[in-house]
Order: C-alpha cells, then structure tokens, then sequence
C-alpha cells in the first residue's frame, strides 16, 4: 500500500509526566546539566529511531522543582513505520527513561494543540514542613520551616490574592519587554489554599498562568505573614507597588510541585 | 564545688530518630558502608568529646528501610561538664548529623530503659504503589506493583494473620538456636490493616515483635495472594508448615518504614 501522502502527515502527541525534580537541573534543556527535556528528546529520539524534539511544556519547571502532572506535546509522522500505537510509545519511553521521569499516558491530539499557550490553568502545590525539627524522609518533597506560622493569618492573605491581578511584584526578574511595551503581568488566581495535615501544611494555588518564580515568591511571602513579619493587609499594597523588592523572598525550589494543568 | 560521686552515676538518653534509609545501608554499623548507627556514634562522640557507642535499637532496620520513628538509647556520664542538657544534646546531634537523619526527641529515661528489650510492640507500614505505571515521587518510598491486587482478598488473609501465631515460615534465615532449643518463633500481631489511597496501598502491621525479614515476607505474600496465587485460606497451612518455602517472596525494603514504638 502506497502511503506517501499519509507519510507528509504529522500526528500531534501529548505526554503526560510525573517526575522528581531532585534529580535534574529542571525541565528546560541546559548545556552541560541533565534536565527532564533533555532525558526526554533523547528517549524519543532512540524510539524513533530519528532526532526528535518536543514541541512545548506546559510549565518551563526549575531545578529541584517536581511534576505529578507535566504536560509536553511533540509531532510525529503518521504512518505506522514512523510512530507505533500509542500503547506503545509508553512502555517504550518508560522503558527507556530514569526511573525518576516516567510517562503517565500518551493521547493523540488535534493538530493545533500547544502545551504551553493551550493551557486553560495550572495548579501547583508547595509543601512546607513547620516544625522545629526537620523531616529526613520530606528532605527534598517540603521546605522545613522551624519557626511558628499563623496559618489564619497566611490564609486570609491568599485570600487577598485571588482573582485577576497585577502579580508584577512575585514576578523573579523585570518582565522581558515585547515590542518596546512591558509584558503582561496581569494573572488570575482561582483558588489559593492551605490544608494543614499535621505539622505539613500543603499550599494549593490554581491560575490561568504564572509568571517567572511566581509561587515561590507568594508561598515566600505567605510564609513572612506567617511570621509575623509583613501584615496580611499590607499584601495589597505590595500587589500596587508593581516591585519585586516589596514581596516576600522567593521560597526554595524544594517545595514546589505541578500537579495539574488543564485545557 | 565537688561531683567525684556524681560522676560516676550514669544517664539513660532515650532518642526517638526519623531516617531516610535510602541514603543508607541499613541501621546497624557495618565495616564499609555508612549506616545510621555509624552516623549516630560519630556524632554523639563529637558532641561529647569522647568515644560513644548507643546501647540499643527498637529495630535494625535494613538497608533501604525507613524510619518515622526509631528509638534508641545511650549510656552517659551524669555531671553537666560531661552531658549537656536535653535540648542542646538535641539541637548538638541535628547540627552534625546529615540531613536524611533528625533526632525528633531526647529524653532522659530510667537506668534499666532498653531501646530493644523494653519494647512492648512496634508498627511498620509498608507502601505499594498499584498502577501500571511507575510513581517516580514515590522511587524510594513505595514498592511498585504494576499488577491488579484484590484488595478485598489481601484484607481477608491479613485478618487470618492476626492473633497470636508462629511465624516461622515468615523468618527469613532458620532462626538461631539457643542452648540447643529452637528459636522462639511465635508472635502477636495486634493490627493488619491495608489502608487505599487512590493508587496507593498502605499496611499498616503492629506486633509484639517482628521475626527477620518477617514485615516484607508477611506483604510479599498478601501480594501473591492479591493477585491470585496464593488463596487467602492457604495461609492457615503456610503458618502451619513452619517453612520458610512455602510462603511469598520478600518485599523489597524499600517501601518500609518503622512508625511506631511503644514501651
């Protein structure tokens, strides 16, 4: 059977990834550091048998940060010869990756799909472990805070944050300027809450998107309300101030993991 | 002011640990490997300016096995110049330990304290992860089984587990005779749950004592039975063979930890 029409078609593929951040220098592939995309563009390539690159991320995660829900999209040719059933792209990539990145499941998606701009919102996780001692078996899963939080006062401030916002001041560096105008620092926060399991409180914050070390630099500040050392009201003034140095200090990498993203 | 007879009088320090096993290989000191025992005497002897050996341990836990809540304790001279006070031999073995082991209480007990003999039952819980796909957040914490387990079944046979019983077909070598006589091989065991969390299944096993290997041969073979091998009513004959054959495989050491001592 002749296919070399079908051969000019390109199948779009969507991944989803669970992996432990502690092993690698983040997602996004770095020169001379191990990164998820890396292990990743190297397990599909040996599958396919050409140089296979992904297409996007839904969430560019840093060092040490981890995914129970990461989402990557790639293309591939269509015919049979070119990409195998998806079943089998699974076993073969789990097959082939380290053990701390594993696929989750693998869909075919419409043509136009983009992990990154097609994301409807992410939700992301930050586990803090408050109590005077540390916890060896939550070393690199929560940030160990020793000294007392107030949790009423931390949620009354997530409270604050929520809706549709100018988060320039949780924003790491300047925002790239596109066009000669600033970017857009304009989020929505849909959902920011802290369960308390414990002497484990677990920060949950949903948004239709997250600038750069964004919830590391909210948790970062949650965490100085906490403690007494910024008031729960003074957050709105922070969110005006439009500058970085009014927040809180970006809390470590450690804590943070993606746990959803939607479309 | 004098304190020669002080002196001479002796403190039991009882110490409750969490570990990350891990890291590693196993509690008990070892020739050339690093294990927690070693960890542990080189600190104390550090903090103490002189040579520290610990009187005992709840559980040796294996290489790889986890511990919540591991007690031991220690022998040291009485007069404030040779031991500090509770909070400082604290704070003193967390500032020199690694990471991946905290000391979570310190606490002075009475001279005939043993970390070991004294106990009157211990808890383990063993973590599976039962999904076809590996959970690489839970690498080092949980055994993955990748196979359908009938919850349902395991639940029953655990029941037919508990009560007083002789476990020596759950003993990993022949256990050692002493003056001729065999082993003392009967146990109680008080609790055997299976907790499911979504994915993941949680044992949560409570004794009187433990056997070698006995938590991880007493789950390898639920797990047999959960996927049909063993029928959940063999188990009565499996305990009667008194023979280590006849039961399940060993569970990895890696989704165990010891969460509970009491005395």
């Amino acid at each position: 059977m002749r296919s070399g029409g079908v051969e000019r078609m390109r199948r779009n593929i969507k991944l989803i990834l669970e992996y432990d951040g502690a092993a690698f220098f983040g997602f996004q592939r770095q020169p001379k550091h191990p990164t998820i995309q890396e292990h990743l563009e190297k397990a599909l390539s040996q599958l396919f048998n050409r140089k296979m690159k992904i297409s996007a991320a839904a969430g560019r995660t840093d060092s040490g940060v981890h995914a129970k829900h990461q989402v990557v999209n790639f293309y591939v040719g269509a015919t049979r010869r070119v990409a195998p059933p998806l079943e089998q792209i699974q076993k073969g990539l789990n097959g082939i990756l380290p053990k701390q990145i594993a696929v989750k499941s693998v869909q075919e998606v419409s043509a136009n799909f983009h992990a990154r701009y097609g994301a409807k919102s992410k939700t992301y996780e930050y586990l803090v472990w408050n109590h005077p001692v540390r916890s060896p078996l939550l070393l690199h899963r929560a940030h160990h805070v020793s000294f007392r939080l107030d949790l009423k006062k931390m949620r009354l401030t997530a409270r604050f944050l929520m809706g549709r916002r100018d988060f320039r001041s949780f924003c790491a560096a300047d925002p790239a300027r596109k066009n000669g105008k600033a970017a857009d620092t304009m989020r929505t926060i849909r959902k920011f809450e802290i369960k308390k399991e414990g002497d484990l409180l677990r920060f949950r914050v949903q948004a239709d998107g997250f600038l750069y070390h964004m919830v590391r630099n909210l948790v970062g500040t949650l965490l100085e309300v906490g403690r007494g050392k910024i008031a729960p009201e003074e957050v709105q003034k922070i969110l005006l101030a439009k500058d970085r140095r009014k927040a809180g200090p970006t809390a470590p990498s450690t804590g943070l993991t993606l746990v959803n993203v939607s479309y």
